[in-house]
């Protein structure tokens, strides 16, 4: 009885094996037929990545003076300006350091800065590729108010700008998509604040251990791995993902990444608040094939649970299903490395899925020729920049 | 020739005052069978409610301390604590204030507040019914580590807990779902920081003016308004709503507002950050009916009217339909009461298509039932405020 029970269990394991093999060649068949720029190389690589980037940046070190104005002996507010790919790590600092710093922590998706942002704010200007039209706006208004600026980027006019005035540069890997550089853009930023004094060192090793892991067993067998799992459910539905603090930035990864990767519409709402109102969408009749996926921390508060495990009943009630990415542990550091291989790889596999190659952004780059030809746009930031420098 | 076409304008009138008359009747009939509380008159008194509370709160005075807490001298940050249909007020706030006040502004819609909320801080706590957990739990948190709390309420445990500490009250209207209570909670907002001296006093008469003005609009012809021509539009569709600072709070409202009222899904997405990701949903396949609805203000810079534009022309290719709720003028709180008749109205008729009430919204209250059942939640938060308490 025994010997066959370990017979099933030998046969079992083979044909697991013969399975993952399978899937394993008709995964490197879907790469090779829509993947044409091997964005999943970046993927598996990031949480190495991370390491790299963040040993490399342990060695920039921050001016004391910047367009002439000194670096404040305390800090009055972190302030992160970005948009799209290279504004989630600044979501992700703000709540990495939610409970830790002693100074408010903002993040400008805009061409305009609030009135608060001048001397004594520690101004982080993410823009990948450097020419990126809000940022470059906000961080000139910023440097003209006095505030302290640091540079994220891997040239273009942001790196000229943060050149000419005596900013430090955190200069990124370029060439490639900026949602690609979140590792080393998370890097930059935690260096930063620990430059500035305002947080401790983090040990980068330790917390991209679990999701090297992540990355290992998706090696094995990537369309059999959890994000593959999820995206064949999110196929054909509309997704809304759920999160909550400290984790909602991942959660808001997760929708603009399906967004940008997979050309997909995508939603997101943090939670407890999506209680006050998100959740009445689920009592009337529903108008599209909904899919929920709750981004998780490894712990969380009671209450949190509980709210959870109501709306899964309410989901049930409804028919919807539910789906959810959790992270197994470790400190908020490695939760966060953890959760960004998951969903930017079930992001990836979705694009596979629905046949699309994940790297272009047509629509994107249409925009920024449509206001470039509208509205000659890079013209007037160089003349803006020429006019703020010269007051220098 | 000219006679003729008089003739044929004065019929035309006669028709149109006719059609007028025929859908008064049938909005009538609607309201008597759907809206058993009467929302209509909440929605289309908040003009003339904001500008009575204005008044009322320029009465209330901030106490020179609370909780044995002084008022600052200067204030370091202002931070709004609120859930739904509370929190948005602070949202509104802070777009108000965005360019007008030298300190970060804050909405938090959480249990948790930042690390950096305490003695120096404005801690404007927003809770209609006074008994929304979060927002207690971050008001106690937050006169424990010695921040300025007011409170912004009908009564309840935030109620108690203000009178207790000696924090000013500004009291709501109670008895009504606390999303129509937007019209006192902003005037108390409002007169809250000028009391602290962060603004500038507004003419709140002045600034109704425009926003009476759609009321009357309305009336003459509820379901031929503007705002009852665009809910016809998303009865049946998933509606995205799209704004920008300083008007995405109204944005953001329409969103809840069709979740609660019309208990239905919509979703929200500011501009321009969502060219930068939601923007390439519209690339791909699209898996649900789409609308898209755009809140604007009379003026934006060319930017965004570049790409709004662009936006218009993406979705015509895919064939989404995109209408627009556009205030017609006057100073930033003209145009936001202005806004919020119209988006209100928008949510309320769409309530009436789809032939629900739009005041209970019983899965919020369920999930309410939930957390007392499981945690014994207002138990839990009287000991913890009794526990306060019994230090002061």
């Amino acid at each position: 009885m025994r010997q066959r029970a370990g017979l099933r269990l030998l046969l079992g394991q083979r044909l697991n094996n013969l399975i993952s093999l399978t899937r394993l060649m008709e995964f490197e068949d879907l790469v090779q037929r829509y993947d044409k720029s091997r964005m999943v190389d970046l993927i598996l690589s990031s949480p190495l990545e991370f390491e790299e980037y963040f040993e490399k940046y342990g060695e920039v070190s921050l001016p004391p003076s910047v367009a002439g104005v000194r670096m404040p002996g305390e800090w009055k507010s972190i302030v992160v300006l970005g948009m799209g790919g290279s504004a989630i790590v600044g979501d992700i600092l703000r709540s990495y350091l939610l409970d830790r710093v002693d100074v408010p922590v903002e993040v400008v998706r805009d061409m305009r800065i609030p009135a608060h942002v001048g001397e004594g704010a520690l101004l982080i200007a993410v823009s990948y590729s450097g020419n990126t039209m809000e940022t470059l706006k906000a961080a000139m208004e910023g440097v003209r108010r006095g505030a302290y600026l640091v540079a994220v980027t891997s040239g273009g006019m942001l790196g000229q700008l943060a050149a000419k005035v005596g900013a430090a540069i955190y200069e990124l890997p370029s060439g490639r998509p900026s949602r690609t550089a979140l590792p080393p853009m998370l890097a930059a930023i935690l260096r930063i604040v620990e430059a500035a004094g305002l947080a401790e060192p983090v040990n980068a090793r330790e917390a991209a251990a679990k999701a090297r892991e992540v990355v290992e067993e998706i090696r094995g067998d990537p369309l059999g791995s959890r994000p593959a799992r999820i995206a064949a459910e999110l196929d054909g539905k509309v997704p809304l993902v759920y999160s909550y603090q400290p984790y909602s930035p991942l959660g808001l990864r997760l929708k603009t990444q399906i967004n940008e990767n997979a050309k997909y519409h995508a939603f997101y709402a943090e939670l407890p608040e999506a209680d006050h109102n998100e959740v009445m969408g689920w009592e009337g009749g529903l108008a599209a094939p909904y899919h929920a996926v709750f981004v998780r921390g490894s712990k969380e508060p009671e209450e949190l649970t509980v709210i959870i495990d109501y709306w899964r009943e309410i989901l049930g009630e409804r028919g919807v299903r539910a789906s959810e990415l959790r992270s197994s542990g470790g400190g908020r550091l490695s939760e966060y490395l953890e959760l960004m291989v998951l969903v930017d790889f079930t992001s990836y596999v979705l694009a596979l899925m629905r046949g699309v190659d994940p790297t272009p952004v047509v629509t994107i780059s249409r925009m920024k020729k449509v206001l470039e030809d509208r509205l000659h746009v890079s013209v007037h930031l160089r003349r803006e920049m020429e006019e703020l420098l010269s007051r220098h």
